[in-house]
């Protein structure tokens, strides 16, 4: 068994011991959403591990674990390594777990090596990544880059507890949340990995990816409104079906995006007909839809001829159309630098250097906004994510492993260069 | 005042009054549903004006009120004229009552007149057409017709009360209901006045119709399983959304009856997303498909033709498909013979004749069984039913009153014209 394939095997006995701590009682299933008190059990668990590792540990006020390897040198700046402890209700166990857990054995690799790095690294175990219980995601990264807005703390869950509130029981500390951040002139990069949570590395049998960008997304509300009418005695030709409408609108969307490369998706999830019946004409729809490109000019083009499409099939079919953007992310380009560091160390440790566009969103969309940002993608099974199938090979984590300890011992050389430059 | 329009009058003076009586007590919607107390105070409202007009008037098993003017003729056959007094939940005044109260006004005018007819006339107020509470339609005109089937008595409504119950409730009596039946010999033909709770009259501005046929219905429940996926995640080309595949058959479905003529209609009325998320791909949808058409080897061929697209549709896109038939009727032909007389009464009367499909189904679906049936639709206003913005023009009630006079003078013609030959 080669080292790295032995480090994996404590990585993934890691993995399945916190997720054995979950919200349901049972165990069957994983859920440890932002401050409940299973969330706060799992954190304990890796605060330990942590601990045991020789880091210096502490908690920040929204909950975040931080763990510092301190380099020796004045002035140095901090890298940060990153993933998220939080999960979806009935999550998959990789899906942060992963980023957070192979991070820890890099830094404690580093450490037990006693490799004098130029700079700090700072582990950390965001406590929201996933916005399940506040509905806003990376409240997390949000506080360590700054960008947290005091307004969300009045922001209440399903049972009426506000964010305030879910801080203070679960041991936070909202005063300190300004402060918590890492100084915008102390960071030196973020680095996170993560499954894919999509197929695409599967489908080219490709263990690991570099992401180039994490892709803008627009979504919509869109409300059509027909007539409804007795699904007998209405002639097809005097019907203004909202369904009909809607379904003419998925499919435009679908071909559209379809028709403009890998990097532009359109998706219609949810989708509601009020007073529904088998025997009545819909006479109004209402339903989301999901655009998302890593290219912003794609992203706003694409999102102009959409809408211009619903209101023509509006039109055309004598209905009235509500559009309503319900939310705007911009695209995130990754760091062009941490990428050719990254992409030179896939390509040492044997495999095909693949860039990717990241569909989901990730804690490295708040830090690119203070600093160099990139990630790698590790290959899932079938690209199923949020769902107990969730699962990763122990080759291609290794295979990870080995990326990034050399990613990281590259920005070990390519920083002392710079200080002696 | 034409005698028509004062006649009217008092016919929808009636109607109001009736609509008055609902299960909402602040009477602001009407709602009577088979066996309520409001049914019955609405139903003892209108035995009292069936008494009034001299009727022999009873009530059967089942509930329906049934009036009869005799013949003195010996071996006199029946013609029932009939609607139905029960109302859908949130109801308009006219589906139903129009027919019962406008046979009233015709019968208690012959009898008035001392007309002697060659045939018995029972007028009857069917007590369940709509089929609401028991989820099983014309339970009154299947008594009548001998249709009735006795494991119906088993059937519980929403709130676990039996048929039976209901019946033993509402003062009715289970017992009877095989010989409530009007006995097939004893026919001679069966006719109501309806509403046409569709938009073709209203929109080609003509207040009366004779019905040619009605529709058979094909109730099907589809279920297409695809795969669910992350919204940004997975590449359109690699998706199996059963939300685009749905909305191919729904168009598909839309193309094939417009290009089929005015008699077959397609509707999806329901659709449901388990698990529905505006960032999931829907791996699931259920949805509804109702399919009619006047004519049964049309219908055949159609739904045979749907499906087959159905499943090239899920082929095509990697999908599965269950195909569920929830019910078929078959589609009714009326009676030429009284189409012939209602079309002469209508062209007497300065009307063109028009020949319509009813989309709906009726109480002369059952009645077509043992008897020649047949129907008159009156415009309503913008073809709305089941609400209660559905109205009637007084014009059009006092031009279809005329109508159907003349189509009783005339059927009594032609009857003592049978007997003398």
């Amino acid at each position: 068994m080669s080292d790295y394939l032995a480090r994996t095997t404590h990585i993934l006995r890691r993995i399945d011991e916190l997720a054995a701590i979950s919200e349901d009682a049972t165990g069957a299933t994983v859920t440890r959403r932002f401050g409940t008190p299973a969330f706060v059990r799992g954190r304990d668990l890796v605060q330990r591990w942590f601990e045991a590792a020789g880091l210096e540990v502490r908690l920040d006020g929204i909950g975040n674990l931080r763990g510092r390897l301190a380099s020796q040198r004045p002035g140095a700046k901090t890298f940060v390594l990153a993933s998220h402890i939080d999960t979806v209700v009935n999550a998959g166990k990789y899906d942060g777990p992963l980023g957070v857990l192979m991070g820890l054995d890099l830094v404690e690799r580093i450490s037990q090596q006693g490799i004098a790095l130029p700079f700090h690294i700072e582990l950390m175990a965001f406590s929201d990544e996933e916005g399940v219980r506040f509905h806003t995601t990376y409240l997390g990264s949000k506080v360590v880059t700054g960008a947290f807005e005091p307004t969300l703390l009045q922001r209440a869950d399903a049972d009426g507890i506000t964010l305030a509130q879910a801080i203070a029981e679960m041991g936070g500390n909202a005063a300190t949340l300004a402060t918590d951040a890492l100084p915008a002139d102390e960071w030196l990069g973020y680095f996170e990995l993560h499954i894919e949570q999509g197929p695409v590395l599967w489908d080219n049998k490709v263990p690991i990816a570099l992401v180039t960008a994490i892709a803008g997304q627009q979504r919509v509300e869109l409300t059509w409104q027909g007539m409804a009418g007795h699904a007998g005695t209405v002639p097809m030709a005097m019907r203004q079906d909202a369904l009909a409408a809607t379904a003419e609108f998925v499919l435009a969307a679908e071909a559209f995006a379809l028709g403009h490369g890998r990097g532009l998706v359109a998706t219609v999830g949810q989708l509601r007909i009020p007073y529904a019946a088998s025997n009545v004409i819909p006479g109004q729809v209402v339903h989301s839809f999901d655009l998302r490109s890593p290219d912003a000019d794609q992203l706003a083009a694409a999102y102009a001829e959409l809408q211009a499409e619903a209101k023509a099939i509006a039109t055309r079919r004598g209905l009235d159309l509500d559009w309503q953007l319900v939310q705007y992310t911009a695209p995130v380009a990754c760091d062009l630098g941490l990428n050719r560091l990254l992409g030179q160390a896939i390509a040492a440790s044997g495999h095909a250097v693949v860039g990717l566009v990241s569909g989901a969103g990730h804690d490295a969309v708040p830090a690119s906004a203070v600093a160099p940002a990139t990630m790698a993608f590790i290959r899932c099974y079938k690209g199923i994510s949020h769902n107990p199938l969730e699962n990763v090979e122990a080759a291609d984590v290794a295979a990870a492993l080995e990326v990034a300890e050399r990613f990281l011992l590259e920005l070990k050389i390519k920083n002392e260069e710079l200080k002696m430059a």
